[in-house]
């Protein structure tokens, strides 16, 4: 690879020189800097990032700290939201997975510390509350969809109050009032959050809350295939369900067809999360909430070089903790 | 942030000396050492990975360069497989996505170079030819699911050949002989090869191949629901489905179910891919043949880093092109 001295020993200059026009210096006369282009053209040389970063101190690169969103279904759109809002502000996106390893956690914070990084974003791949090991690092961070308990770093999450109450609202309208809710079994912010919706939502609508009506589950088809019938085989079975997530939508259409019954003339089903893979191919395909997870990412980039952004401008210096509306995704179940 | 200079004040010793000391140069004396150190520490200097790369000349960073694979779920498994390869060697990997645009990807080989990255992982979301913008580039490289079609760069790529074999003759061990395939109707590499191995599997058995046996539908489930449909409305009929992949096997699931059959008792289904949120999810569950994503990433790095591989003795210097076997997973469906 040829170096600063070869580009010199070409060019017939002194690597101070062609240190300078790699500086764009004005001081340069134009035939040195056309004779020195010349020459790094026919090397095919490039300056190395190492000596360059150390003139601008700027690298255009922002490093995505994660604990394995790049490396499970779930929350891909993350990536994508903070790619797209990256590339616009002209900076590269890079995937650090940590896998939940304490030690790489901290390599990937000390390698962009060292490489000078612009920002960090440090996501989450479910809505959680995070530890992070630095609490103030010294570098530009932004959290994304998690949360730390002092509210002293920026973050952004969904609002899954909003998202229960907006998925219920829709049953409603469209003539249910026995509505069953299957959640799920851990009290996570997007248990608690949705099932806040729910109840709001009924309130909204004038229906009495009936606790017998909630189904407590786990997380996958199989908790949805057992509330599900565990609510349908009721005399007074719920018109329509609401599951927690599309794993527990998936489970009940299975609890529906064992039933004899049918999605959604007979009973309703309304999802969380539109997990693309479940949503879209089943059969009726799933009405469900998307998670704004693309939004999230482009707001966390955003946020940290908008400097004209209204948020920016109201925050001040202040941390920001935002939450993004999830929406419906209408298919065939409701 | 501290600089080198504000750590040679605090130590009292000069910027040459501090350097002498982060370079471990041996004729240090030890409590200039110390004093050094203590600056450090005290002043919470972290050295630009900039400066001291230009004395090491490692950067001890792997970049995973794809397409879309941290974007979309299909073949995570194989940042995991380069990720847990990577750590054993002391390699921090980091992905950078270019959803198939030039210009990104061209920027991601620039950083790879210019921070003198260890090596380079250019990988596909599914098994297919790639250009690259650079045809020899000056970094250590190897193909993830790819491969170019000189063969002068290393590649790893799934053995489509075997995984039809295999898929195909698990189910004539089953007791089987009339088996459906219902394919991909594009000639990419995982249609010709499985397609291939189906053929083979039934010679293999001494089963007469039977085209009209095969269907040609679009990947998705409604192309499964309909080849399915259109198989299983013969007189004679196969009992069992080979799907090219899970979205086709989970139409087929739907057609089975339309005609009052069930799985895997009137018909047995076959998937491949092991998509996990369909084939684990699936009532029955799905068996289904597993892609090595994950293998195909260690070996990916393996092949960089591991010296004394067999692997690497065997080709010398030239590049190696290799095949990593599918394998079944079995859970309830044939």
């Amino acid at each position: 690879m040829p170096t600063i001295f070869d580009v010199a020993n070409e060019a017939g200059f002194s690597p101070k020189t062609v240190s300078r026009v790699l500086n764009n210096e004005p001081t340069v006369k134009e035939e040195t800097r056309a004779a020195v282009l010349a020459a790094i053209a026919r090397l095919n040389y490039v300056p190395s990032q190492s000596a360059r970063q150390m003139r601008t101190g700027q690298s255009n690169i922002i490093a995505l700290i994660s604990d394995e969103i790049a490396t499970t279904p779930y929350a891909l759109d993350m990536i994508r939201g903070a790619q797209a809002a990256a590339w616009k502000y002209g900076k590269l996106l890079t995937v650090i997975n940590t896998e939940y390893d304490r030690h790489i956690e901290q390599r990937a914070f000390q390698l962009a510390r060292e490489y000078r990084f612009d920002a960090v974003i440090y996501a989450a791949y479910y809505h959680r509350e995070v530890h992070l090991i630095e609490s103030l690092p010294d570098i530009p961070l932004v959290l994304l969809d998690c949360y730390e308990k002092s509210g002293q770093l920026s973050s952004v999450v969904p609002n899954e109050v909003q998202g229960g109450f907006d998925a219920t609202n829709l049953l409603v309208q469209r003539g249910h009032r026995r509505i069953g809710f299957i959640t799920y079994n851990e009290p996570i912010p997007a248990t608690l959050g949705r099932f806040n919706g729910y109840v709001k939502a009924l309130e909204f609508n004038g229906i009495a809350f009936d606790p017998s009506l909630v189904g407590e589950e786990d997380g996958q088809a199989t908790g949805g295939y057992r509330g599900a019938l565990a609510l349908l085989q009721r005399d007074d079975r719920p018109t329509a369900l609401f599951c927690w997530n599309d794993r527990i939508a998936m489970g009940a259409y299975d609890a529906i067809r064992k039933l004899g019954l049918s999605i959604p003339e007979d009973v309703a089903v309304m999802g969380f999360d539109n997990q693309e893979l479940i949503a879209s191919q089943l059969h009726p395909a799933l009405t469900t909430m998307q998670l704004p997870h693309y939004e999230m990412g482009m707001w966390a980039v955003e946020h940290l070089f908008e400097q004209s952004s209204d948020v920016r401008q109201d925050a001040g210096s202040h941390p920001v903790n935002h939450k993004i509306e999830c929406y419906v995704v209408e298919r065939e179940s409701i």
